[in-house]
Formats: structure tokens, C-alpha cells, sequence
């Protein structure tokens, strides 16, 4: 075994071969962000990205048993490309969590049920806080595993943040779960979730409480603005796998209408607006650092204390030296 | 009157000569942030800031009774500079406010107790949800006051979550109000609270559990690591004033102590510090926000989606060229 680090496009080739380590090792690359991410970028982007289903809901609605089911409607049903054996992806995001990558308990128990497929591949993605964060490392690990052969990537965002929505939220269908009962927990919330939803589902649907839960939802539709696709409202028990052959039915039928309505390109153009923008942000927060760390910052930050400067004119003037010093080696440097 | 509107040194000139409405103005200008608000930084900055006692808690810990007390204590205990009425003021920040600026309920219902005394100034703040917000409108808005005239500002913040704790934390001397009872309620936030607090408060010290919550405090002093200031536990009863001129007494020592130390000078500066890092990352991100409207955004994105480029290069190659455009009109442009 060398020594050496295979490099981003080695281990793509190996991922493309079906090794799952090279695989995880290409995930914990974006996952840490830096460097090498970009180089890995200009090799997934120039690939059809893969059909991505968002899954969100409150803590305990049901969403990981819910997601296993899922796959498991998918493996049975999902016909294209033609192979035999379609390969299903799920990342499994956990924004409040230090821990990633197959290390938590999470991981070990939800591949019990996947563990003798090998064309199921189960991540748990979790931020190392640098600059971006998981709302950049997320689209570019699914652009990974588009690259790597999934036709198909769940992503299940565990917890009910703003960042969790926005998640689950940038994917081709977006499933929000939610509880018979659910009304008064997310309450606050509702306007957001009826913005995102692609389809809700009532799961734990032998529970007191779905039809109203239902209704709830249905008459939230009712007076939503009409649009060409409104929302279904499906119910599941997850634990038994009641109901997940319709929701995957459903999921078929919104694929079916993004793609015969042309509403697929366009909202894959709006969320590459949004990557672009993110990345735009994490580079100049960068630079900023960059500034922070220079003695420049220092003597300003002197300056502004003795009242000669103020923050202000403080921050142009770094600002306007970082980038005359950048400009000379950044031009002639490399490609990263 | 004249049409024209005022500019920030004028209005600054009206307010040190104690023009409230003028006042009043300036602190619309720091609220809403955006060109003016350099000009006014460089009016200000120049000026001694003020001494700044910051307050913070849970709801209903009786902060805004506890800052009414305060004042009134200042107002009989404060004694330089050696004006006859040395000028009070309060700035009182609600992050999860839409309101602001006297506007709200709350500033004619907390003005009564001072309304008739006219070196005492009450101004409610909320962030108009411009970048950066009230992050970097704070620290401007006490630099205003200092200008002004002010050699007293307290910043009360509404709320617990992190901004409202970094906000009242960039004072000189950071008082964090608890009541009985308060260490469940607050149990996630502990580490937090004592890294800002110079001193602690057991408001409502006429219900049970007083005892405990002090002992509480003082527990959590004893495990943490020896400094040269221990934050003192005082108890208050805010509603009848009880234990308020003992408060004031110990902000005084606090006070004191960093001025014996040198210790104020380095915590400005450290502030300072703080508030350029800010203003740098919200002037990059406006640079963003102009690179988005930009059409070589939109060019880059549909070459993404079309898979002739990645967010990482585009990102680069789009502040690459947005900075070569802004470098020549912003050489030649007259100072803002």
C-alpha cells in the first residue's frame, strides 16, 4: 500500500467502480470542505445530477424508518437507468451533530436492514464547522454520488431548523412527514413547510388524530395559492410499511410532472443559484479570515481604539489591500 | 422649513446640544444601515465611547424593571463627568422584533418613569433586517450616544438567544440577570452566561429558591477557572428597588477594577476587533448580493446546470471579474 493520497479524481474512479470505501473517503473529502473540494467540483458537476428526494419533519415523526422503507419501495420499483440492480443512495444530515460519517450509532442500526445489499449505500453527513457548513457540503455530496452511479439519493435531515428545511428543501421532491397531532408543535412553522412540501404524508397513521390531521393539512392546501401541482396528503405506518407503496407511487408522480412540465430544469437551475451563491459567501468569509489574520487588522483595530479610523473606512481600506495583494501570486498561481 | 434632509453631522451637531428628535434621527440612520452610516461612523468614532453596562436574561427576570432601577441609581450615584444632570441613556434591543424606534408598546409604557426627566433617553432597537444588522447597529448606536453626549449607556437586550448575548456582552461591564429557580430554565446556557457575566443577579429575591439560585452561582464560580475578577452574586427585589443601589455599587467596583488593571482598554479593543470583523463580513456580502444581480450570475448559473462549470470556479471567476469592475470607479469615487 503507498503512501500516497489518492487523489479526488482516483478515488472517483474507484467510487465509479463500486469500491464503497473510496466512496465514504470522497464524502469525507466534502465534508471537510477546503481545498480538494474544488478540485473534486469540476468532476461531479459535468455529470446529470441524480433524482434527489428531500425527507423532513419533526423529531419523531418517523422519518428514518420511514426513508428505509422508502428504499426499499425503490429498489423494487425504480426502472431506469435499465440495470439490474438500481443503486440507492441516502445521506443522512444531521446539522446538530459533531459526529459524521458512519461513526454514529445511527448508522449501524439503519444498515442493519440495508447490510447485505450492496447497492444501498447509507451516509450520515454532520457539519465540522467550517466556512458553509453542510448547506454547501450537501448538494456537493449529492453531485458525488450522481457521479459515482446512484440514479437515486434520499436525503433525510434530521431536526427541524431553518437549515434542516433548507436541506431537505433543495431536492427534485420534497417530502414533509409529519404525526397525527402534529398541528400544535408546528405551528409556527406551517407556512414554511407548506412552501417546501412536494407531498405530506400523516405517518404513525394508526395513531388517534390522522383524519384530522389530514383534514388540517388539506384545507392549509385549500387556501394556499393554487398552483400547477398541489401537495397530496398521504398516510403511512411506517413501522409496518403500510402506505409506502403509495407514497413512492406519489414521489413517481411528481418526478412525473416535473419532468412533463419542464419545472425540473428550472428548479434545478434555482438551486444551482442558490450553490452559487452559498459558495460566493463562504469564499469572501474566507478571505475575510485571511484579512483577520494579518497584521493589517491589528493596527486598524489600534487605530479605530484611539479614535483615528473607524470601522468603516477601516474595512474598505483591508479590504482594498487584501485584494492588491492577492491579485499578484492568485493570477499566476496554478489551478487548484 | 426646509425640504432638504439633514445630513448625520448636522443632525449630530443638533444632537449635542440635546435636540432629542435629532438624536433620535441619527439612531434611525445606525438602524437602518446602508450608505449614511459610514459618514456618521466617522463622525463618531473619533469620540471617548461611553461607559456601557450591558444586561441580559431570560424572559420575565424582570430585566427592563431591573434597567428602570438602574438608571434611577446612576442618576443619583453617577459623578463624572461633574455636569449638575449627567445624561442617562438606555438602549433596549429586541433581535425578534420587527418594531422599532419608539414605535413599540413597550418604550411609552418604560418612558413614564423617566418622562419627565430630560437627561434620561429611552430607545428601543430592532434590526430592519439589513445585512449585518444589529450586530453592527449596537456598538454605532452606543458610539452615537457617546458622541452625543452620553458618558452612560445601558444596552438591555429582549431575549436569550446567542445575538442578544453577544450584543449585551460587548459592554464594559455585563450584568446577567437570573431569578429563583432559573438554573433549569438555563441549564444549556450556563457555560455561556459565566464566560460574559461580570456580574450576576438573583432578581426577584423575594420568591423561594433565592437561596439556591446564589448558592447555584456561586458553585458554578467556584469550578470555573480562577481570574482576577470573580463575578459577585447579588440578590434584587426590581419591583420595590430593593438590593438596586448595592448593584450599582458593584458595577462601580467592576468599573473600577478595569480601569486599575488597564483591563477596560484591551476589552475595547477586543470589542473594536469584533466590530470590524463584522463590518468586513457584511461588506462582503454585499459585494455578493451585487455579484448576484449581476448578469455573469446568471450565465454562471445556467452554465452549472448545464455542467460546463462548478459553483467553485464560477465563484471565483465571478469575484475575479467583479472586482476588476469595481476597481476603477471605486479608485476615483469621492469618499462616502
Amino acid at each position: 500500500m503507498s503512501a500516497r493520497q489518492p487523489s479526488p479524481g482516483e478515488l472517483l474512479d474507484a467510487a465509479i467502480a463500486k469500491d464503497r470505501v473510496s466512496l465514504a473517503r470522497l464524502l469525507s473529502v466534502v465534508e471537510r470542505g477546503g481545498e480538494q473540494t474544488g478540485e473534486l467540483a469540476r468532476l461531479v458537476y459535468s455529470s446529470e445530477p441524480p433524482y434527489t428526494v428531500g425527507i423532513t419533519g419533526a423529531p419523531g415523526s418517523g422519518k428514518s424508518t420511514l426513508t428505509n422503507q422508502l428504499v426499499r419501495a425503490a429498489r423494487g420499483g425504480w426502472t431506469e437507468p435499465a440495470e439490474a440492480v438500481p443503486q440507492v443512495a441516502v445521506l443522512a444530515v444531521d446539522p446538530s451533530s459533531p459526529f459524521s460519517g458512519g461513526a454514529i450509532l445511527g448508522d449501524r442500526v439503519r444498515m442493519q436492514d440495508h447490510a447485505t445489499d450492496p447497492s444501498v449505500f447509507i451516509r450520515s453527513m454532520a457539519t465540522r464547522g467550517h466556512l458553509g457548513g453542510l448547506a454547501l457540503a450537501v448538494p456537493d455530496a449529492v453531485r458525488v454520488l450522481g457521479a459515482a452511479g446512484f440514479p437515486l439519493v434520499f436525503v433525510e435531515t434530521v431536526g427541524v431548523g431553518q437549515m434542516e428545511v433548507e436541506i431537505a428543501s433543495a431536492a427534485d421532491t420534497t417530502v414533509v412527514v409529519v404525526t397525527p397531532g402534529w398541528g400544535d408543535a408546528m405551528q409556527a412553522n406551517k407556512a414554511g413547510l407548506l412552501e417546501i412540501a412536494d407531498l405530506f404524508v400523516v405517518n404513525k397513521a394508526d395513531r388517534p388524530g390522522v383524519n384530522e390531521a389530514r383534514r388540517d393539512l388539506e384545507q392549509m392546501l385549500d387556501l394556499s395559492a393554487a398552483t400547477d401541482w398541489r401537495p397530496p396528503v398521504l398516510t403511512t405506518v411506517a413501522s409496518t410499511g403500510e402506505g409506502v407503496d403509495e407514497l413512492w407511487a406519489a414521489v413517481g408522480s411528481h418526478r412525473a410532472h416535473l419532468a412533463g412540465t419542464g419545472a425540473l430544469g428550472r428548479r434545478r437551475e434555482a438551486r444551482v443559484a442558490q450553490e452559487l451563491r452559498r459558495v460566493l459567501v463562504a469564499k469572501v468569509l474566507e478571505e475575510v479570515q485571511e484579512i483577520g489574520r494579518g497584521g493589517g487588522f491589528d493596527e486598524a483595530v489600534r487605530a479605530i481604539a484611539g479614535g483615528a479610523l473607524d470601522p468603516y473606512r477601516a474595512a474598505e481600506e483591508l479590504l482594498d489591500a487584501g485584494r492588491a495583494a492577492l491579485s499578484g501570486p492568485r493570477a499566476g498561481a496554478a489551478p487548484r
